[in-house]
């Protein structure tokens, strides 16, 4: 007979002394934080954290440790990649417990894995935790899904910006076009007429519905709706912020449906008005 | 003057009676799940979970909460689509505080819209709550990135399991091959040889490294690396078990330097030859 019931809470690591965690806080709203990143804030000597790491979860940090800032900030130099990557082993050789945290995931163009190269080679102890990226959660809480059974098989994440600053290279613009159903843009507000013209050239419809999101998962969040076609214009237009998530694809159409943040009501016809198609489209 | 510290924990929303939460579970470590999903856990009078919701994930229920399976196991005819969605509906129509939590991220390979849209056209109130999804937890635990500024700048999520349990209809398999360097499969065991001779046909080169990572996050997590052309032996060779998350492209080499779970010095090694080939490469 078990007299006392078994811990309910999860048995988690401990960030040790002299180690370094490469952690994702998510997109933003502090809900998403995962177990192991706020057990993370609550036991780090000092926290390096990025310009895309949202202030209610720097707030969990535990009073007294230090929050190293390690982004791009205005029109201020931000601190070169070698740079943190030398500050994180630094930090990680003096012996403290080390929370390196990143916006969405560290490992989803987050440069993570520059950084734990880094610390691999210096010695430094390390451990990766995702934390949800930034398609998830602006898709989310836009009431989109990234995929659905009826339309889409496979999605595709991509990044508008290289290292350099222009398009990515070597990226077969063609063969993405015709790929997976729903394509996500991450930092493409830059370079938004030369990737429309790329996938219209590569057979992608002009026509394909788009969001842009700006602020994802934020009580400033904000969302436009447009078309692969109208993505360069509409962002002018409504002077679209970073960051910025961009989302292609015929699932964009469930989101009169099921934008959860929206009056039940107005989700309810829709919704019922898109069953009926289906069932129409069954015979 | 403050003489009160703010409060340290979020103001999270609070899942209300009558109200149907779709929520991811993460992987399986229940490190990686999100303060909403714990939160949630613990406010839920009902819980439809399915198989991929691990056992300690389960443990976070509030005591006296009904824990209600909706999955496959063993030899069992599952519930079909349509019984869980209206199990949800019924269940938030009789006024209780639902929690349908998911393996992974509901909205990602996860019907989560099919059950989204039932809700809604029956008007429920529901909320989206994304989770760490399995490819963004194999990896990581595996030690390898999804993107690496180096050589992928984008990265396509695809299922290998389409609803009557064939290959998904409709996929460009050459625009597929030609598209994201690092292609992560779900659910593609049933067919490997298949999916194998379609990529090696649309131009993947046979040799792209390969790895199959069963069991992602916890304990029992096994990894069987080998090649593109490899895939479909080393599966029945080592025995593979679902569920299991496949990834190909070139990033795989970075394991060796990057498996945050193996012994520093044997990474170390790695991680200081592959950036010597970097610096040499970079002239």
């Amino acid at each position: 007979m078990m007299d006392r019931a078994p811990p309910a809470f999860p048995v988690l690591p401990t960030l040790a002394p002299g180690t370094v965690w490469l952690v994702g806080a998510g997109p933003g709203d502090p809900g998403l934080l995962s177990l192991l990143a706020a057990k993370a804030l609550n036991e780090a000597d000092v926290v390096v954290y990025d310009a895309l790491v949202s202030a209610p979860i720097l707030a969990l940090a535990r009073p007294g440790a230090r929050l190293e800032f390690a982004g791009k900030r205005g029109g201020r130099p931000s601190p070169s990649q070698r740079d943190i990557s030398a500050r994180l082993i630094e930090l990680g050789r003096s012996g403290l417990r080390v929370l390196r945290l990143k916006g969405g995931d560290p490992c989803v163009f987050g440069r993570g894995a520059e950084e734990a190269l880094a610390l691999a080679a210096a010695g430094i102890p390390f451990r990766l935790v995702p934390g949800i990226t930034a398609a998830q959660g602006a898709l989310a809480y836009a009431g989109v899904p990234m995929t659905h059974r009826d339309s889409n098989a496979a999605v595709t994440l991509l990044t508008g910006h290289a290292q350099g600053g222009g398009l990515p290279d070597g990226l077969d613009w063609a063969a993405l076009a015709k790929g997976a159903p729903v394509l996500i843009l991450y930092m493409a507000l830059g370079h938004l007429a030369a990737i429309t013209e790329r996938l219209i050239a590569g057979g992608r419809a002009p026509e394909t519905p788009a969001l842009m999101i700006s602020h994802a998962t934020l009580p400033n969040q904000r969302i436009v709706e447009t078309t692969l076609a109208g993505l360069a214009t509409d962002a002018a237009r409504h002077a679209v912020e970073a960051p910025c998530l961009i989302a292609l694809g015929e699932t964009i159409r469930l989101r009169a449906a099921l934008d959860w943040t929206a009056p039940a009501a107005q989700r309810e016809a829709a919704a019922n008005a898109l069953l009926a198609a289906l069932r129409a489209e069954a015979g």
